[in-house]
């Protein structure tokens, strides 16, 4: 099973993710995007749902037209871990430019 | 334009919809939808994408794993209007049984 | 790797698989599925997309609004091995009724 | 309803829209895309489910892993109309690069 990272190691991390936050509270890595419009958005976030289903690991998504949110966690630990963070770089790859 | 509704019409209209209630202070339509894992809520995602282009009607959609939670509002007019009504209805039908 | 099966245990296989053919020749399986209309073909479509990625095995699709009709091959081996049948299993399951 | 364009505006139109091709015998304009995998196909494919149903017209479409094959076609007049290549010029905006 996936460990949970100390705090250190996710700061290190995040620095080549820029736009992903680590929140401590929730135990949890974020991120928004904006797209052109919902049909661009929904491109990405059905990618998204191909890549959670390849990782079998999945994230909580809020969309609101061409507003998506990403929160990642790996909740059978409580907190974040590596396949939150192959999640988060998977993505960034998949919406170059936003 | 569509007009915002009175509070009486839509609980006349949430009657036939079980499962969605109205939100008096967000102005909004709300449902929870459990479906059997990803790839079942997915699929449902994917439809309720294509109804809201053909609507040109965009819900607030929230998904973790099976979780599926929906919330319709017209923002122009700061309500809830028939439109967001169609949508649900348009839903109920399309995530039957669940 | 997978094996490719023979023809009499593909024969088999699909007694349980009603709507699915064997193409000798082309070394596939196939289907074809009428749905209500193109969001629910769609719906099944994005199912059937996240399916393809948890398995790592794709099909080859072809859809014109309601219709969907998917071939599934083991293109390593030429013809058809026992992931081409889970693959149609897991199909039916999300498609029932159809 | 749209009407069935002549073949010289057709060809035309088509010298903006490189790529394309039209089908003389089939009625119908055919593009193939390919993408990185069937991760950015997918992302494609949603992006042109949503089009389609927002303009209420549909292409056939046939998807092999990375492979996207198009066809554009008006039914209700056997031919091209300027509904296809409107859908066609979309499509064109979404899979810039491919």
């Amino acid at each position: 099973m996936a460990e949970r990272l100390p705090e250190s190691e996710i700061t290190t991390a995040l620095a080549a993710l820029p736009g992903w936050t680590y929140d401590l509270a929730g135990g949890c890595l974020k991120r928004s995007y904006t797209f052109r419009d919902f049909v661009e958005a929904f491109g990405f976030l059905a990618q998204l749902a191909a890549l959670q289903e390849r990782m079998n690991h999945h994230a909580t998504i809020t969309n609101t037209y061409a507003q998506v949110a990403v929160q990642l966690s790996t909740h059978d630990v409580g907190g974040v871990t590596e396949r939150d963070l192959t999640l988060a770089r998977a993505l960034e790859e998949r919406a170059l430019g936003h």
